[in-house]
């Protein structure tokens, strides 16, 4: 089938080959003149595949020329057309009218006139910027219009792997008791260690802590939010003069410079029933249980960001293949000063 | 049994009772007089067992307070005692005369009489520096004098995890043939495209690149090293002229600011015979094979850093935790002006 280059565009004009290849699968944007115009990720796809042959004044137009032409025109081409090339070869109908994003994409076996499109697809480079803010936006976009959002990441040697982003926050069931008694404990360095003995409800009644021989020791996060809830007196000197919360934050901060960052995740989480202990041995700020730590393996693994966190991608992407690799999922807290929200990423395969 | 608290010992003068708790622990250290002397940790830990009773001026030390006494006299004691409380509890005789080290660790049912050390053990906070120089230099005297390197890291929770560091590069039969065509590619953003189609040999000589379509892709750093080999060249508009090393080189470090520092490590593991492709999805540098890639998984994740590289210990934790949940081990390769070094790091249970 023959297609003329023009501009970014390639037109059918054979009426009949232009119905055809639009019917089949979609390709083209339909013209009143009753041809088609392809843009040039079509383009490069059906000439790739030998369906198409693309001329320029009247000379056939290589292969290696037309990607470097696509390549001129807009930015990243090599990057989209890896992910549309992917979709189209297992059988998806892939439109590149979508708005905010690179494409949409129809469900197996649907075409723009018999369903709804199913996923939103922004196509990346993993040298692009991860924008905690623009990727919280999308979602709730999708969210809203009922769509899945899915990121096709373009690694340096052209490998995919698609994520999946929504938003949404967990909820549990172990709700934080104010009651109970007030025990005392002293500050040693980086914790907090309870030799009261009336220290063990705290671990019964909401899991905080640890017993280390006849001591509970309360990591400064647990600490802070207990001194709030008024479950926790700290003494400068065993019998001395109560340490205020204000100024055991303050020491926090030294130890740990995004001390309130991370008490602003812990206490939205313990808020929303949940049980939150360190994530250290999987190097994310908190692994997040809905049920007994000691019965249940933690469901989330939690990472406190500023609402509007910029970073690299390999960073995601290890953190998504970390939680993945220990049958977790790993939610992006968000924090900023009105709220918390939550970023979900999962890795999919469309 | 009674001992007396003299500034940071323990003095037990009871010479029975003295040579009982050396002899079934090695408790302590002998005195002249036939006493022994106990360390902080050994009376801490002997008093949270209740088999010590610890006495100043006549007057007993409660716990908590021979806590904060020995918290006052060294730095990190709680993260100290927590390694050494570890130990202890699962059997194995521990020693603080250790030189470099925190403890020296006998094997399981070895004693100081009957055996050699087995573990040199640092007790680390897991808010300390990483320092790779310096780790390195731990690795190399533990291995010169065959002692297994174990390094406790304590969360702030008070939780444990045991890593074990040692040296020693890796190697691979695939040795790279700088005989064969010298393909055509043109540079496309952050990767090579080659139309010619000898480069098809590329790939099944060494695995460089991936198959897309009717084009096989480059990554920036196999493109270097391939031209660097004499395999590969680019002229920046087709059929114009050869773009130099030097001037790619600069082009990618503009893409990939630290290219140069990837390359160093590439190059390395390439000329140890191995397959190197890149390790995005992993959140690594580098996923590394010693079989071809299509019919083996990769081995290692290779993590390039400058040989004097310093991080945060979460960063470590999350590395091999991942490495680990993909069942592979994590390298960093140590690049240097005049050599790779290689550091490893993975999960143990001493």
């Amino acid at each position: 089938m023959p297609g003329e280059l023009i501009g970014e565009t390639v037109l059918v004009k054979d009426q009949s080959e232009a119905s055809q290849i639009y019917n089949k699968g979609y390709y083209g944007y339909p013209q009143s003149g009753g041809g088609i115009e392809l843009d040039l990720l079509e383009a490069v796809y059906l000439q790739e595949a030998e369906r198409l042959v693309v001329l320029e004044d009247g000379k056939e137009v290589a292969h290696a020329d037309l990607i470097k032409r696509a390549a001129r025109t807009a930015s990243e081409f090599e990057i989209r057309y890896i992910v549309y090339r992917d979709f189209r070869q297992r059988g998806y109908i892939v439109k590149s009218d979508a708005g905010e994003f690179d494409f949409r994409v129809f469900p197996r076996g649907g075409t723009p006139s018999t369903a709804q499109t199913k996923y939103w697809v922004k196509a990346v480079s993993e040298r692009a910027v991860f924008d905690m803010r623009q990727m919280l936006e999308l979602s709730d976009m999708s969210d809203r219009t009922r769509k899945e959002l899915i990121l096709g990441v373009v690694d340096e040697e052209g490998d995919l792997t698609y994520y999946r982003a929504s938003s949404g926050a967990p909820t549990g069931r172990e709700h934080p008791q104010s009651e109970g008694p007030e025990v005392e404990g002293f500050l040693l360095e980086d914790r907090v260690f309870v030799t009261d003995e009336r220290g063990g409800q705290l671990h019964e009644n909401g899991f905080y802590g640890k017993q280390i021989g006849r001591t509970l020791q309360l990591s400064l996060i647990e600490s802070a939010y207990l001194m709030h809830l008024g479950r926790l007196v700290i003494r400068a000197d065993g019998a001395g003069k109560r340490t205020s919360l204000t100024s055991f934050k303050k020491h926090a901060e030294d130890v740990q410079p995004d001390f309130e960052l991370r008490l602003r995740a812990y206490d939205d989480l313990r808020r929303r029933g949940l049980i939150v202990k360190t994530g250290f041995k999987y190097g994310s700020h908190f692994r997040v249980y809905d049920g007994d730590p000691d019965t249940h393996h933690s469901k989330y693994l939690v990472h406190a960001v500023q609402w509007n966190h910029r970073t690299i991608w390999p960073e995601m992407s290890r953190a998504v293949r970390l939680a993945h690799g220990v049958k977790k999922e790993i939610l992006f807290a968000m924090v900023s000063s009105k709220r918390v929200e939550y970023l979900r990423l999962r890795r999919v395969r469309p």
